[in-house]
């Protein structure tokens, strides 16, 4: 089968843009393009106007999705000379938990007038941070009842995730809350968007199921009864408000629509895979199948995953999910909910225009920073700790410091985080034998990958491909378009395939003992500081 | 007697600059200049070249004191049109510990070619804090031998106190310390300087002596026994190295030689004081005589100094010194190690050009800064945990803090720091019944008066003249001229007749009863941060 004339769309959906990426069949890069959202990130004040918006609200427009997706495939299709007829697949990665409000045909609730200026009627994105009590409360009632699924969470649901931000709304706006008629994933969303069809076809992910909706392939949602003693007005949010149908990644959840392929640019009954989280896309865009590989996507936040033959149950890792990134293994997702944007706060905060003159100065000093030490929780602590309230920190600072001190500091923290899920994952049976840094981050910031595998004392692969999650997305679409399309038996001898060039250009970031053996005292030093602002004495 | 034509001069000796003010005996402010000192602070480098200096230290240059003299005096007499004639006496206050070795006949040991480049010949500045060790070994002696004055101190000996720099010298640099014939305070080398005279007649201050230098009147400085246990080599330290008389400040030092007098561009046989440290200068500049005021000289680090007929020995208070302030009187020194050298810092590091917006925004928060947390301990803890290793720190920090919220927190734990000062000398039996803050900080950042007077929940009274310690320098020059030429009877009558003008364009910040019940709150948290940072757990 000639593969050079057959071409994946991978469509990978951040914080502030969408990546476009073409690829065929043989994993060569054949167009590539980033359209940014119009609105951004929604952090101080709705587009429609009204008052500023709390600290903790962070909101996306539903236009801008599709708006800027049309923009990116257009480009990169201009970029690589790709007719519309090649496209075979399409795959869909997204943030997550990015949700939304919506009608049963669609409709956005914050596109009707009526709610336009409810902040709670906008889509809220995964970094939106206003269930914490709702967090609190389900969190309360789940321990309190004994939920089995509980422990597959670590015994503790993100403030993140997708029932603790309906409660928001349910608590907050209840009049929202009652003109929903479809809460639905912002991937899943989208895709909806792309194949058309009824609410009760609603293509929803195992993997964001699985992950952000405590939702099982043997046991489904948590019952009616345990989302009643949460809130009266709760117990049926699953049986009336998330009509759809469960989907894996790879699965084809439909075909493009005529009008989503005018917005798209591309041909219509082009088929097109259930969507998948941004961060698991990696997974397979690092050119990972199997078990014992840890693969971190570094961007805005970090999500580190790795599968597992067995399932176990580990106080503080996020989620496990049979089949959740690839079919037949448990996944294990774990997570720093800083990283990329805890260094953008800090470079804001130092005032400068780019990371050019932090990044030398920092690069200058020696591990630990002089002295200054740092906790990475500027978006609070994911894993372990699952709490969104807690804060980052900064000690040992002197007067001689500089706002290099502090960035390095920070970096060397979000790698003693990083430690500390690593040691969490291997004590608790899942062995991690090896490393891969994907996401923008890895690109643009070799210090950061440099300090990781120094405090880790391990060699960290970095794929060449700087298309990780848009590379996996790809992946997941050709296996969407199936057998007679591609060629390709199982998701497996797709990303074998689809990932072997990326693979080729890949480098090796290896440790300096010297920096591990002081990385290695350090360590102690960051987790009695963690124990510190995480007990009673040091929180407000 | 015409007060009018009668004029003395305040020279104040400040970190970066020295301040020339003339005042006739009325207190009516005659002409005012400050000169920076050409070296500045030196801390990268000596102006002599060599290695980098290790970031603890921070020397200045002995030639630039003189030489800003005589500008700033020149400037202040063109300023307010004083002819060198009308100038009765000269009063001189410095920073301290400032200290230098030299020759018997006064030359600096950094001066001499050979020693150019030691880093260990140049004048140590107060913040120097190269001798954290030698002030550990100072006080495990004295401990150890249960010295009777060490809980005149607090118990604790501080790093930037005249022995500890001494010892450091002659531990890092025994060649250096062989060849000085005197150590010598910065204020007393310049009054020296002045004066003229022998080294055995070298006029040295009792409030230095007496702050710094563990000297007091009855036992004069410890025993040749207890420098012998320190150091072999120390034993003999006050005995060879340190000749001189002692004179309280006020008392004449001697008379201007034509040498000093052609610097500074006054006449010879003009009487001048003997020094007094810059921060004690301030409470009779402040127009305190007195007992229960605590006099607050906020600067680049603040000294809180209060006057009680009785000595008490309180734990963490950093020196009690009968007739250390004015005559008659236990003065008790606290202070803060860093403050407006601390806000310069965050200016700094925020990458902002002045104080205009960082103010604004600060200014605008709430009180807690939103959830932002600090310690102010930059440059150590001076009051009351004497402990220059001990670093500042933040706590609480999210993504959507700016540095606005960084630099109110660091005012308000400023204000904790402080209240924590009043405590301790309240629960100590020294009553503070009123608070005056003097100093630069409080005419060019009313913000941080007013959240001390919100923390502290007290009026705090400013003085209107932006003069204080050059005030009470030429205060004590007054003193020194003698009753003849001035017709004050006693320190306490100069002290009224010269500062009334001042206390007349007062003003008082009165605390906002609101934000003093949240920083009630606050503050026991400070006090948690403070106990965790200070034990053992996160101390690297």
């Amino acid at each position: 089968m000639n593969t050079s004339n057959r071409i994946s769309l991978g469509l990978d959906f951040g914080t502030e843009s969408v990546r476009a990426l073409l690829v065929d069949l043989a994993g060569r890069e054949r167009g590539a393009a980033v359209a940014r959202y119009r609105h951004g990130q929604i952090l101080a004040r709705l587009p429609t106007g009204g008052r500023a918006l709390p600290p903790q609200f962070a909101l996306q427009h539903p236009g801008d999705w599709l708006a800027a997706a049309g923009t990116a495939v257009r480009r990169a299709r201009k970029a690589g000379g790709v007719a519309a007829a090649e496209v075979v697949g399409i795959g869909v990665d997204f943030t997550s938990c990015t949700m939304l409000p919506a009608l049963a045909d669609g409709t956005p609730l914050c596109l009707l007038p009526r709610f336009a200026k409810n902040p709670y009627a906008w889509p809220k994105l995964w970094k939106h941070h206003g269930a914490q009590a709702a967090a609190d409360r389900i969190n309360a009632v789940a321990r309190e009842r004994g939920e089995d699924w509980l422990a597959r969470y670590g015994g503790v649901v993100g403030l993140e995730w997708f029932f603790p931000k309906i409660l928001e709304t349910l608590e907050r706006a209840p009049e929202v809350y009652g003109a929903t008629e479809v809460w639905v994933e912002g991937g899943d969303w989208l895709v909806w968007r792309l194949v058309g069809g009824e609410a009760a076809e609603l293509p929803r992910s195992t993997c964001q199921a699985g992950y952000k909706a405590m939702w099982n392939r043997a046991d489904g949602y948590p019952s009616r009864a345990f989302f009643g003693a949460v809130h009266a007005d709760f117990a049926d949010v699953v049986g009336t408000r998330m009509p759809g149908r469960l989907l894996a990644p790879g699965e084809c959840a439909g075909e493009l629509t005529p009008a989503a392929a005018r917005t798209l640019g591309l041909a219509a009954g082009t088929p097109v895979s259930a969507a998948i989280i941004d961060a698991h896309a990696g997974v397979p865009g690092a050119g990972v199948a199997g078990t014992d590989t840890l693969v971190m996507v570094l961007g805005t936040s970090s999500c580190h995953m790795i599968q597992a033959a067995e399932e176990r149950r580990i106080a503080g890792i996020a989620g496990v999910v049979h089949g959740g990134i690839l079919p037949g293994l448990y996944g294990y997702e774990t997570g720093q909910a800083a990283v990329g944007d805890a260094f953008e706060w800090l470079r804001r905060l130092a005032g400068e225009r780019d990371f050019r003159r932090l990044n030398a100065r920092a690069a200058a000093l020696p591990a630990g920073a002089q002295g200054v030490a740092a906790m990475d929780w500027m978006n609070g602590c994911r894993t372990p700790l699952m709490d969104g309230d807690l804060g980052g920190a900064f000690t040992g600072l002197h007067l001689h410091h500089g706002p290099e001190h502090l960035f390095r500091a920070l970096i060397e923290a979000s790698g003693f985080g990083l430690r500390w899920i690593v040691e969490l994952l291997r004590e608790g049976g899942i062995p991690v034998e090896r490393l891969v840094a994907t996401g923008g981050l890895p690109h643009h910031a070799p210090l950061v990958v440099q300090i990781y595998a120094d405090v880790l004392g391990s060699p960290i692969r970095v794929p060449g491909s700087r298309q990780g999650p848009a590379l996996g997305a790809a992946v997941l679409g050709a296996v969407a378009a199936g057998r007679r399309a591609t060629g390709f038996g199982t998701a497996a001898a797709a990303v074998r395939a689809m990932t072997a060039p990326a693979g080729r250009g890949c480098r090796v970031v290896r440790p300096h003992g010297a920096n591990t053996r002081i990385y290695d005292g350090l360590y102690a030093g960051y987790r009695r500081l963690a124990g510190a602002l995480a007990g009673r004495d040091l929180r407000r």
